[in-house]
């Protein structure tokens, strides 16, 4: 949002911690924004350091009692002593409306420095954040200006991004950055600069598309989008609808693909045959194919796409069959082998990967690389 | 481990502001743990600059370089000059062994204060802690005695737990701290004290069974444990499987029981019917009853749990219909309505919630509502 962040901190519940972060914060930095210790449990004591680092007495805020009476009385349920506390406020404070919780936010303007303390639980700080702490920021002039650029790639690690970008990245001018931000089965690049001129903000767009060409046939989207996301807003345009048929992933690339709002206008569903047996009764997969190449093979998940066009009735489905771990590998197939296979009821591509981390790192490198060859698959590109 | 953390600091990725919090964390503690920057990337300048921060020279390890050949020999690649330059480490580094990555970790023990930095993968830094720096830490002695018990809750929130064990809490001995790590749908709650002396360690006991027994009806695990560890833990005890019929989490429940390893012993499988007509042909719901109740309904969850039993051959279903949101609401169901079925041949127990916060909020506490359901089905109790 235009502001340089200086360091993040992390201070233990402790009073005197408290109070030496605070004042080393204020000493540095003209914004400090802090989070937690908002609620009404005894290891919840950010308010009352806030008040003893001000200085001030703590006051009864009326609005935000009246706000947690109605809160709670629509849940059927009373206030009690614990929550009246929680509307007791240090008296400098501009109170923040927390409408997705309990605990309301403050805002204090000291001495030229603002400090913003908001609830620890995401989603609230989230919302406190955009509904009071950036306008307001707006409004007094403390932000910059700042210039991203993000092209989001999937499949390929940052040590090869960095080589495909080498020169543009060596020759970057001073006021330009560029971050690598890697997830797992996916790379973020982000070129950044702040408060840049108009001449600068050519070259920044010159530096941008040279990246972009760099890393073209790695790239699913340009700007900070999500593969599933990516997917949902092509599948969209397509006007086409898909489905998953996923043994070792267990559901998580069903859980992706459903966790974008809307997802129901092309997500049909899906089938999770952990067992052989699954495969061959809800996906119609051949006893045969099992028997000479076993679960995990091609021949099996390219079964298991025609299985679920036909049970699932959509017009792409992604497959998956693997050894997530850490038992069940072989010599010939390690833990970490996983055949994937997109199609419709024209051509299935498939694609042999091995992460071979551990379960959890497995299941999720397996489900960004199918969403990725899924975007691959609807663009008509060959398995990049 | 028996170490009381200070304060955790981000630091942004420039030289002199790395310098800085070196020199503040050493003044300050006798430990300092840092992870990330030290990829192969031009934004990766932490290992440089803990070099100019004792100011030695960097020196080339043949160790790590012979590693890392191996390590991309294996993967059919050769070593680049980027890769080279990973292997000149700070002069006064003992180096520490990534067996999982490419950047090795670093310890240094300088006037009394042992640093520690490790790369930020998550992976392969918990790896290098359990393999390295923790033993090391515990051969010189630095370690201390933490005495933790945790008590898992599911289904309430902590505002409740904090009443119920108001009176514990507020006689805690001052050596003793109890804290509460909120989760979506799940508290935990934890009692902690370091080096206590055996006459401490018999009141911490009394205090543990105290708390036990205040919350015992929302508790599902003593111990830390995740709900899908507990329930994997009970199945195989009981020698029974479960499958799943998701709707609104699309996947999520399925994943989160697919996570734990060597759960194909007890998960059969699932089916994610995201449409109406998916319920119809793949569970056997009557049409009459979607008509009559909606698919967000009682007895549309009961037909799923019907059918998943015959469908996937397990010995228990979960079934869940809901709207994850943020459209799709009406008066009578409002976003965040959600049914929940959990049943065997005999019985079928539901619930319904409604969390109503954003999507990803709805379906993560829908899941954790589930698991924790289906632990109390197994013990066989009614729906606390």
């Amino acid at each position: 949002i235009g502001i340089k962040v200086r360091e993040i901190l992390s201070v233990a519940d402790r009073h005197v911690a408290i109070l030496e972060a605070l004042g080393r914060a204020s000493q540095s930095s003209n914004l400090v924004i802090m989070t937690g210790g908002l609620g009404p449990t005894k290891d919840d004591i950010t308010k009352f350091a806030l008040s003893c680092f001000y200085g001030v007495g703590m006051e009864f805020h009326q609005e935000t009692y009246e706000r947690l009476k109605a809160y709670f009385a629509m849940r059927g349920r009373a206030m009690d002593a614990s929550l009246e506390a929680q509307c007791n406020m240090p008296s400098n404070a501009e109170i923040l409306t927390n409408n997705l919780g309990t605990a309301p936010g403050m805002w204090f303007d000291s001495e030229g420095i603002i400090m913003v303390s908001m609830p620890g639980v995401p989603y609230e700080m989230r919302h406190i954040m955009e509904t009071s702490v950036i306008p307001k920021l707006k409004a007094n002039g403390s932000l910059g200006v700042v210039t991203h650029h993000t092209i989001c790639t999937g499949g390929v690690g940052e040590t090869d991004l960095a080589r495909l970008v080498e020169n543009t990245e060596n020759n970057l001018p001073p006021w330009a950055s560029l971050a690598y931000l890697p997830g797992v089965g996916q790379v973020r690049m982000r070129l950044s600069a702040y408060n840049i001129t108009a001449e600068q903000s050519i070259i920044f767009e010159k530096i941008a598309k040279e990246l972009e060409d760099k890393v073209a046939k790695h790239t699913y989207a340009i700007g900070d989008q999500s593969l599933e996301e990516t997917l949902g807003k092509m599948l969209l345009a397509k006007g086409k609808t898909i489905s998953v048929a996923e043994s070792c992933t267990g559901g998580y690339i069903a859980h992706k693909i459903a966790s974008i709002a809307g997802a129901s206008e092309y997500f049909r569903g899906g089938v999770i045959p952990y067992h052989n047996d699954l495969k061959i009764q809800m996906l119609g997969v051949k006893p045969s194919t099992i028997e000479a190449n076993g679960a995990v093979s091609e021949q099996t998940v390219r079964e298991m796409v025609t299985g679920a066009l036909a049970l699932l009735k959509s017009d792409i489905a992604i497959a998956i069959s693997g050894i997530a771990g850490p038992s069940g590998g072989s010599e010939e197939k390690p833990v970490g082998t996983t055949w994937i296979a997109i199609g419709d009821r024209q051509n299935t591509y498939t694609r042999k990967v091995n992460f071979s981390k551990d379960r959890l790192r497995n299941i999720e490198f397996d489900t960004a690389i199918a969403l990725y060859l899924s975007l691959k698959f609807l663009q008509g590109q060959e398995f990049a």
